[in-house]
């Protein structure tokens, strides 16, 4: 019987030229392992999978990483850098702390929706070594405690209702970070579409309804438009 | 070196007898199973490791299970019963859309926070069979069928404002199945104050603010309290 020529994505082209530098190469390395996460989950997919995909050998991928949970780690890098960057443009952008919460709900989304933080967070964490697990739980800690802080400054201003910001972050992280089990990207909603109403209907359940007019009338300058900020920032 | 004496956990005294009934021996291997696949993840848990801890042999327990995979289907199963049965005490008992959403809301998070809900929320359906992957989308279909039905009853009736019922879900199931990655047994947060924060925050973005005080007059015995019934179904 003849053998079915292996599986390629676009990445592979990436090694077919010689000329490429290794950056591209790693990139190419990266993103097909997400890919293969995400097809396969993390537990089933070998290196051997990914050097197949890359139409590469082993001790070739092994130039670049030195075993697979040395990906997914870099994956997780990426996507936090990426939100890191998010949440320092929107503290410095966004007006009132409900605001903020709003603008980091839409721009997370959206990260949501790209293939770096979705195989990432549909990991199971007892998959990873001990280390891979304190450097993992060290950025969802980071993230958590900015979007708490946007939290409470939404309490402290008046632009937030007086709510555990525990539960409440939890509760925005679970929803979005869900998007990551259920999105398919070439399915009927667009990430835009999520991304909007995500942001709108989780942030109403913490709007303090009393004080809300008040509020706005202080910041004129500041406008419901903040949250698509983040959006260059993913694309 | 001495070997460090095997973990037990309480489970095990359900084999200690042998007059006990096969099934709770059954029962106990099942919690003994989602025990572990919480504490090392679903890949990482052998058979090896379930029988060690129940301190029987591997063959006795294949009297029970053939394999992992048939033990976490029947956690599924567990938890999708309780989740059905909850979901026709709503459908049956509850108000407007809006409040059948919220009790909704309670109840499914007070599964989640339990250890079957948690161990199979947190599994990545990737590490699945082909044929368990089928009957739990399937599980997974039928909930989110139900909860877009009272979305859409909602909108409806009035009491939930104009929004896309399948993303509405879906950050609805996201922010309450995200609780399996988060919850401690032991923490600082109770099962209760997560549920009734979640049902409260959850449903005031989906709220038609309009039509609000309308409704609640057209229906002068419904209440707030709704959301409280599910609590004796899991407990």
């Amino acid at each position: 019987m003849p053998k079915a020529a292996p599986r390629r994505d676009p990445h592979w082209k990436a090694f077919a030229s010689r000329r490429r530098d290794p950056e591209t190469k790693r990139e190419a390395v990266l993103k097909t392992a997400a890919q293969l996460f995400l097809e396969k989950s993390y537990g089933r997919t070998s290196l051997n999978d990914v050097a197949e995909r890359l139409n590469i050998t082993k001790p070739a991928l092994y130039h670049y990483f030195r075993n697979k949970e040395q990906i997914l780690l870099e994956c997780y890098r990426l996507g936090c850098g990426l939100i890191e960057e998010i949440l320092n443009d929107i503290a410095a952008h966004c007006g009132t702390g409900l605001e903020k919460v709003e603008a980091f709900i839409y721009s997370y989304a959206n990260v949501m929706t790209i293939n770096f933080g979705r195989c990432v967070m549909r990991l199971d964490d007892g998959d990873l070594s001990s280390e891979a697990l304190a450097e993992v739980r060290n950025y969802k800690r980071k993230i958590d405690g900015r979007l708490r802080s946007f939290i409470r400054e939404g309490i402290d201003d008046g632009s937030i209702t007086r709510c555990d910001p525990k539960i409440a972050a939890f509760s925005i992280a679970g929803a979005v970070n869900w998007i990551c089990k259920w999105y398919e990207p070439e399915g009927p909603l667009s990430a835009e579409e999520i991304a909007t109403q995500f942001a709108r209907t989780l942030t109403q359940g913490l709007e303090n309804r009393n004080r809300a007019a008040t509020v706005r009338e202080r910041l004129p300058d500041q406008t419901t438009e903040f949250p698509r900020r983040g959006t260059g920032v993913v694309k």
